[in-house]
C-alpha cells in the first residue's frame, strides 16, 4: 500500500499531537487531537504511540512533523537549511521505516550571526502556498512567532520571535501576573498596546505601565489585552521589516489569527487567513506527492 | 532626642533589607544587610522588626523607604506627584511615631496613558544629586530600572522599565534557560546583544538566536551575556530618548553598574557612578535636614 492509497500525518509538538487520516482522495477522515506531545510520551515510548495511532487510524504510511524531529523528540531528523522548498524537505525526510514511516526535517538558517530554526511551520508554510502567492511574507504566530520570506514557492529566509512565550512568562510569572488574568482580546487596550509596540518601543518600557496604571487607578480595562497587543506590535514590526508590501499569508490557530489581523490591520496591512491545520495537510500533501 | 544628634536610615525592600546607624557626624556606623524583605517579615510583623533594628543600632529616630510604603509593605504612603523635590517628598512622610518613625513616600507620574511609579529609588535619585549636576539623566538598574530626569535638582518624570525581571523569567523559565546559567559580563557576547538592543531591535526577535545558535553549534561564548546585553541596550535606547546628552548619573549595585556602564560607552554616552548605598544615605540625610 503507497501514499496513493492514504496515509496518517502527524503534526508531533511539544505538548500537543495531531493525526489525521488522509484518503485516497485526499480528504481527511478520522482525527485525533491530544496531548501526547513529546513532552508526555514516556522515554521508549514512541514506537508504541505509533503503534497506537495505526491501530486507531489505519494501517498506513505515517509521516510526522513537528519537534518529534527535535533532539528532545523521537529521532533527530537534520536541518534542511534554506532556501528550502517541498523537494528539498520530501528529500531530506528521515525515514524510521523506509518508505512508511518517516519524519519530516525542521529548516534552519545560517548566515553570520542570523541563526534560526523551525520544526512544523516548515510544512505548513509550504502548504499555505495553495491559497497564496510564490512570494509573500507569512506570519506564523505562537509560542515562537515565526515570519516566513517565501520567495518563488521556497523557504528563502525567516525570523522566530519569542512573542507568546514571553507573553506566557509574564502571565505565570511576573509581577504583572494579577493584571493579566483575563483573556487578550482585539479591543481597545489591545489596540493601544500594538500602536506602541508597532512605534518600535521595547516592551520592557510599557509592560510596567501596565501596572502602574493599576496602582494610580488607572488600570486597562484588560491588561492581559494591553500587554499582548504590545508584544505582537513589536513581533510585527519585526516580521514586516523583513519586506515586502502585498498580503501577508495569516497561518495559524485561529484566537492567535484574530490578535494578529488586528494587529496587522493597525499596521495597514491585509491579510489571507489559512487555518494552521488546512496548510499543515496540503503541505503534508505537497511531501507525499513526492515519495 | 533629634534627627541632629543621629539616625537609622532603612532602605526596605520587596527581598532584602538594608539598616544604617548615622551618627551626628553624618558617618555610618553599625550597618545591617539582611533578608528581612517586605514579602520575609510574617504579618503584623513590622513593629517588632523596627523595634529589633533599634535594639541592634540604637534608640534613634528612623526613616523607612522602599516597598515597606507599598501596598504590599506595613502601611501604604501615598506617592508625591512628579515633579518632586527633598522639600515635597519630606513634607509627605507618612508618620508611624511622629518625629520619630515615618515612612517615606514613593513618587507617581500620571499623564494620559504614561503612568509610572517608584519607591526608593527616589531617595537615591535625590541623595546621587551630591554628585551629579542639577539637570541630569539617572539611570538606576535593577528588577525595574528606573530612567529618571531630573531638573533643577528636582525628579521630574521618570520611567520604569522591566529589564531585570524580564532577564530573571528567561534565566528561571524560558526555553532558553539552558543557555543563561552563566553570569553576564560585559564581553563580546554582551557587546553583540548591546548592538542589537540599541538599534531597536525588540529583544524577543533576537533572543530566540541564543537557542538557534546553540542547535547549529553557533552558540554564544556566553549566552547570559547575550541576552542581558540585548535587553540593557533596548533600556538603554528607551532610557537615552527621554532626553539629554550630558554624563548619566548611573546609580546601583556594581554588577549592574558594569554592565550599564558597558552599554552606555557602547552609546557613546560618558557616565558618573554612584553606589547605590551611598546614594540611598545622602537622600536620607537631605530629608533629615529638613525634619
Amino acid at each position: 500500500m503507497g501514499w496513493r492509497d492514504g496515509y496518517i500525518a502527524v503534526d508531533w509538538g511539544t505538548t500537543n499531537r495531531r493525526a489525521y487520516a488522509v484518503d485516497r482522495q485526499g480528504a481527511v477522515g478520522r482525527e485525533i487531537r491530544d496531548g501526547h506531545g513529546i513532552m508526555n510520551v514516556p522515554a521508549g515510548g514512541f514506537e508504541e504511540a505509533v503503534a497506537e495511532l495505526r491501530r486507531q487510524l489505519g494501517d498506513q504510511p505515517m509521516l510526522l512533523a513537528g519537534m518529534i524531529g527535535s533532539n528532545r523528540g523521537w529521532m533527530e531528523a537534520p536541518y534542511v537549511p534554506c532556501p528550502a522548498d517541498a523537494d528539498a524537505i520530501a528529500e531530506n525526510i528521515l525515514w524510521i521505516e523506509p518508505g512508511r514511516l518517516g519524519i519530516v526535517p525542521g529548516v534552519s538558517l545560517a548566515a553570520d550571526r542570523e541563526a534560526d530554526v523551525m520544526r512544523g511551520e516548515e510544512v505548513q508554510a509550504i502548504g499555505a502556498l495553495r491559497w497564496l502567492p510564490p512570494d509573500t511574507l507569512i506570519c506564523h504566530p505562537g509560542t515562537h512567532s515565526k515570519w516566513i520570506v517565501m520567495r518563488a514557492g521556497r523557504i528563502d529566509h525567516f525570523r522566530t520571535l519569542m512573542t507568546g512565550e514571553l507573553f506566557a512568562l509574564l502571565k505565570a510569572h511576573s509581577i504583572l501576573a494579577p493584571q493579566l488574568r483575563d483573556v487578550p482580546a482585539p479591543d481597545a487596550s489591545f489596540d493601544a498596546g500594538v500602536a506602541a509596540g508597532l512605534a518600535g518601543e521595547a516592551p520592557q518600557a510599557a509592560l510596567f505601565g501596565v501596572r502602574a496604571r493599576h496602582l494610580l487607578g488607572k488600570g486597562d480595562a484588560n491588561g492581559a489585552s494591553f500587554a499582548s497587543g504590545l508584544l505582537i506590535g513589536a513581533d510585527i514590526r519585526a516580521g514586516l521589516s523583513l519586506g515586502g508590501n502585498g498580503p501577508i499569508g495569516l497561518v495559524g490557530r485561529s484566537d492567535l489569527r484574530a490578535l494578529y489581523a488586528a494587529g496587522l490591520a493597525r499596521a495597514g496591512r491585509e491579510t489571507i487567513e489559512i487555518a494552521g491545520a488546512d496548510a499543515f495537510l496540503a503541505g503534508i500533501g505537497l511531501l507525499t506527492e513526492r515519495l
